[in-house]
């Protein structure tokens, strides 16, 4: 966990619909990381699960719903 | 990941709500490869998750959502 | 895919509720058809699906999911 | 589908939250039967569903959905 | 059904994010109840389900859904 | 439940945004505690669903419901 005591989130403003993408993506990321902190663990866990297509498609959706958040905070890049 | 440092998303505006929602799949379909880039691996998952309904409803949620986020910033084209 | 080039989705307004809901599940449909745009295999998934209810209840979700999107853009037919 | 021809949801107005709710429900269902409108089918799945907690949990997630929809067409009966 | 026709939802309104949150929770409640009214069914499938991990978030997510709706008619508690 | 009767949730304003995932995170834990509120078992569970990177993903859907709803809180840190 104490990574997460480092700054990683000081604003959701981005540049573009882009960046604000990949902003949505790490968020899902270390929502996992929020439950799992250990590195190690989801680096083995990793690449089976990037092989199941369920699970791809559920890392998708989170990705979508933190998205809806970024879209909302930076006024969807009007 | 290379190919998402491409720009692919420059703006959430469509001119019509079908384009708005070609615009959701796409962004669906991204946020599966931000977990798996790899094209083969994900060419070789889809024919079989293609025939599994559950698979298929999964993939449509993650669709919608992104269209509301779509839909959002084209205030509904309206 | 052929099908989707088709106009399909001119515009999120319909006269009543209703029709919104209709058109919620069009929506859903057309999201499951982007990944199996097969109707073939549709088809033959579907009577198998349709006995399951918790296949029945993930699609109600994604209808839900799109009905919130097709109300907020009718302005929830005040 | 005959039964969705009929007039069934004139409007999302309700004149409280509890009535709201009754109609998030009755939305939830509806999303069911548009993709099993056999209402005998319907009948023999329920009973093995509801008790099944995971089932239960995921019909709750659609009411919630749909409770969010009636809500916000409510002005949350502000 | 029967103890549904009570009143038991006159307002979204809480007199704080806390009570807001048991207020998602109870929501969450009388949606599972919905769909399986007889308690002593639930009490039964509670026990097995409360030492499951899975069930344990799904039903988290069902109450932030029902917080959605609750917090923004009370307006954020701002 | 006996913890929940204590005052933990009194505002959903942060300072900045981290702080408002890490209340996210909160609020998804506090979501499980209602359902199991034996601190023992849950202590039980962690470990194995830590390592399974479907429940991770699940936790990380939850944390960005309840980020969705903080965000708004605080307008987005704007």
């Amino acid at each position: 966990m104490s990574d997460q005591k480092q700054l990683w989130l000081t604003s959701l403003k981005t540049s573009n619909p882009q960046e604000g993408f990949e902003l949505a993506i790490k968020l899902s990321r270390m929502g996992v990381k929020s439950t799992q902190p250990d590195v190690d663990v989801l680096k083995r866990l990793r690449p089976k699960y990037a092989k199941n297509e369920a699970g791809l498609t559920a890392a998708s959706q989170v990705i979508a719903l933190n998205f809806q958040t970024i879209s909302a905070a930076n006024d969807y890049w009007k």
